[in-house]
């Protein structure tokens, strides 16, 4: 056991959780004194109960409300490369268990033992999240560990991010190794996507919506999809890789359109594939005014909620959302609604969207309820942490 | 209108619901005089709100706690074979549209806009549940239009369960249409069922389970399973498919291991399927004190929390199942875990289970959630009532 490394001790009563397995400690669990305060940013240290009993090896950041994050429950455990690559090697073997092409999210932070970290792997390249301090404290071990487990050619730093925020972790975009220029073709559900990594979070790839494009995009044979809030063609594209007769894809950013475009003329249905750059709540009033009708309409938007305290203003812009697609679904057609808000819960937003069909005047059948793909594991006690939800409606 | 049907009507201030899709209305909801309360069981009625005012065709059962079923928010709807016809064309419209084969749940009760009817169709057959009275009184009529609608050579009326026990109805099992004596071989992700459509509820089918069998499977190619709670091998047989080195099925009917025994010979994998009739616990235990391991371990338990009075006890028998099943998985093997009690929300059975994984001693990942497949679509306003869950997660 490393002797010479910092020592973080919690207070009476606080440890019986982190036991449990639960990965974090607030600052205020803490005995806070001038020493601990001290610790750099990022460190590794040895957490203590109140009897100074050794519980776990962690890292402290005590700038973050997440003062500390549990990286091993051997408090003897060393954290170098060997160590990073052993998580990595697990978290590896679960994604080639699940899919046979390597395009998956590779680390998901807490449920894959590598706090705060993310990972995406886009074939020989990988885009890390380092949105913890202690990934950015060993930048260089993880990058040859990283090398090591999956012989990625290319490592893209992405530092955006609302995470890294509050961490108070700078912000920026680095390649650290190789190079990159051209946007990455990305195969998933048989479509085709093109995945800009160096572009920041407009322009990447959600591998999350995996299971959740397979779902609609089968309801889409023979029919006409409306794919809106769709970023880089996620929905859109696979109901036409599925047979879908056309798709078109509504999104605020001429960027994203662009990488749809390129990713319909990769997979060779740009003939069946258009798009409207726009305001998504103003192209479905325009659409609705212009009576068109569609098989299916899908519906993902950005965190209308993302944390408590909007809420309510989020649930609002849910059901408007429900309410305004229904508008846009043939009878017998189906709607896909998503949120990727931590604050609304399924049971929340179900209740929304379900109220904003209703007002549309429309009666449903709830078909689907699902969730992020496997290769985004959640920490069991941090269930009820998991952000993205998906809901298919069919409408008479 | 129908002027010669009864009619019954709503207290005050109770029409909201109903207008807004609610399908049941309560007994202590309604005005109960002497004439109401002699409305034969099942018939066909006209609710009316306080004011006299008619919002929609109903069926009435003052028997049952749910004394009235919405069938249609038409006040003047006619039910007859036609009716009948066209909400089964609906539902068959669906189901053509998610299935290659024909082969699932073509009616769910209130979803589909048939209160308490629930039936399922293997092919030519069809096994149907009349779980609310009015199905009963008009069951030639609804046999006619099934007949006309899917061209069914047999139809099997099933009597049983504890639904019709709450109606007030009497239990059995009649063959009403056709003749079958052997079990039906039935296809469901790459495997075949053989199910006994006249066996009652322990040797029939579930297409509930469909999704969630099919994310197992892909668990388990090259692997070692076992399937807990078996029933006719469900998610072995499936893991077979996959290419799963082998399947261990365990389940207390001898019955259901036959017809299990039966379909993996149909499928050409009898050679890598077992069986271990008996106590699910017992055979965990014994299991365990054999030092036996697997790569998926699958548990499937019936509901142990069918109601909110058993809702405690159930949830520690789910949290002794993943408990007991922790121990047989191999490092970085799967464990996958079901409910299917109303009464356990997905929240509290995720709760339980996951305790019984860390009380195991076992570190996991939690990879899955999933329902029942888009042939059970659910109410919009009886979302809660969803039934089955299933979660699956990693060990450590």
């Amino acid at each position: 056991m490393s002797t010479e490394r910092p020592i973080i001790r919690l207070r009476p009563g606080r440890a019986r959780l982190v036991r449990y397995g639960f990965p974090w400690v607030y600052a205020d669990e803490l005995v806070l004194d001038r020493r601990t305060k001290n610790i750099p940013k990022g460190a590794i240290a040895t957490l203590q109960d109140d009897k100074r009993e050794p519980i776990g090896t962690v890292t402290v950041n005590t700038d973050s409300k997440i003062a500390v994050r549990l990286l091993d429950r051997d408090p003897a455990a060393v954290i170098d490369q060997p160590w990073m690559e052993k998580r990595l090697r697990q978290a590896l073997t679960l994604r080639e268990a699940l899919f046979d092409a390597p395009f998956y999210r590779l680390v998901h932070a807490e449920a894959d033992g590598m706090p705060g970290v993310i990972i995406d792997r886009f074939g020989d390249a990988l885009v890390v999240q380092p949105n913890a301090c202690w990934a950015d404290v060993m930048w260089d071990v993880l990058e040859r560990a990283l090398v090591r487990v999956t012989g990625a050619s290319v490592i893209v730093k992405n530092m955006s991010g609302r995470a890294r925020v509050l961490e108070g972790l700078p912000e920026g975009l680095e390649v650290t190794t190789g190079a990159i220029s051209a946007p990455v073709p990305v195969p998933m559900n048989g479509a085709t996507y093109m995945a800009d990594l160096i572009g920041g979070q407009k322009t990447g790839l959600f591998f999350d919506q995996r299971p959740n494009h397979a779902f609609a995009a089968g309801l889409a044979k023979g029919g006409d999809v409306l794919d809106v809030f769709s970023h880089v063609g996620g929905f859109g594209l696979a109901a036409l890789a599925q047979g879908a007769t056309s798709a078109l894809a509504v999104d605020g950013s001429a960027a994203a359109l662009e990488l749809a475009q390129a990713g319909a003329e990769a997979a060779g249905v740009l003939d069946r594939f258009d798009t409207r750059k726009g305001d998504a709540f103003e192209v479905m009033a325009q659409l609705t005014k212009e009576r068109a009708q569609f098989d299916v309409v899908i519906c993902d938007p950005p965190a209308f909620a993302p944390n408590k305290g909007v809420l309510d203003k989020g649930l609002r812009a849910y059901e408007r959302v429900a309410r305004m697609a229904s508008a846009l679904v043939n009878p017998g057609g189906y709607l896909v609604l998503c949120s990727c808000s931590h604050a609304a819960d399924i049971a929340k937003f179900r209740e929304v969207s379900l109220r904003g069909v209703s007002r549309a005047g429309r009666d449903a059948q709830l078909i689907y309820t699902g969730f992020a793909g496997p290769d985004h594991p959640v920490h069991p006690m941090l269930a009820e942490s998991a952000y993205l939800k998906s809901i298919a409606v069919r409408l008479a």
